[in-house]
């Protein structure tokens, strides 16, 4: 059984236990074997939607929650976990927090590589590298730290005033970065694919 | 006299009392009169080296800092400000602190424009109308509020926990839309051209 998680920019896929990536541009939806899928991106939805073989879940998938037009990734994300916060850290930072079973709300931030782009294309003199240790306690005393400040200190001080005493989950491809900010934070990869094997475990899906 | 400020995104003028904005596309170097100058814009900057009447601020400016490469946007808006937080919120938003006459650094994010350009690249789903009134003390409940909440939160949030007692002085084409978010804030649309003018008396520049 393969598991596919079709993102903005990536499709993550998880099979025998190993999870692969491929860029959204080198999708292909050739195959002989089923493969389970979520996917936020409307164009390759519409193209799988004519593949047998591409079974999308996202009807499947049930949650507690008043937010209007939750995407399928969050949803995914969420599922299963009763209480706690999910970041999926990827083309998005998306932020849910889950009480009791139930779906609180959430944000959503550009992620990492979207914030970096943003500032480049404002001014070539704020295309910079990311500074992963730039110190978040002292005012930035160069332009290539005052960016990455700009970036990471917002993710990490709006999640602090949330988190309190709550489990923190991320996922995502910058969510292990993410998770050295943050004491008792949960880096799972595989929080997706899990969700979704729940699923198709519960609801008998073949 | 006329001053001028030209940023990365529009050209902004002082003139008998009035000020006025240009497009960066529509600046014209042509003029019959002086006009005192500051520039970040490394390509008009270049442009005006060769005209006459175009007297460029930059060299005059002088500051107490460490910062590495600070733009002269950033040292003007700070320039005559001995306490608080200098706030310019244009096409980039830089924070910048001052106490008792000396810059002790700071931060870029990038503007409410460009944030949501970001958001609108990573997916159509993304693309919103800012909800300037959205409640930043419950979690959001649909996109457009989850994209307004990512945006305006993160400089709210870090601005907080930046003034406390400071005086917080807003500038730039948002400058007034964000300064309401804080109670003691002071929004002053004549914040650089003041630097520039003072600076223009005590050096006696002609």
């Amino acid at each position: 059984m393969t598991l596919c998680d079709i993102g903005n920019t990536n499709a993550t896929f998880f099979k025998d236990g190993k999870i692969t990536r491929l860029g959204i541009e080198n999708f292909n939806i050739k195959t002989d074997e089923k493969v389970y899928f979520i996917c936020v991106n409307d164009r390759i939805k519409s193209e799988l939607s004519r593949s047998e073989n591409f079974i999308d879940l996202e009807p499947y998938f049930e949650i507690d929650t008043i937010y209007q037009g939750l995407g399928i990734d969050r949803i995914a994300g969420c599922y299963g976990i009763k209480d706690g916060v999910v970041v999926d850290a990827g083309s998005a930072i998306t932020v849910d927090i889950m009480a009791n079973s139930m779906h609180l709300g959430g944000y959503i931030l550009p992620g990492i590589t979207s914030m970096l782009k943003s500032y480049e294309s404002i001014s070539q003199r704020l295309k910079v590298t990311l500074n992963s240790q730039v110190d978040l306690d002292a005012f930035p005393q160069k332009t290539a730290d005052a960016v990455s400040y700009g970036i990471i200190k917002p993710i990490v001080t709006l999640l602090n005033g949330i988190i309190k005493d709550k489990n923190v989950y991320f996922t995502g491809g910058d969510g292990e970065f993410l998770s050295r900010f943050f004491k008792n934070a949960i880096y799972d990869k595989m929080l997706v694919f899990r969700s979704m094997q729940k699923l198709i475990n519960e609801k008998g899906i073949k």
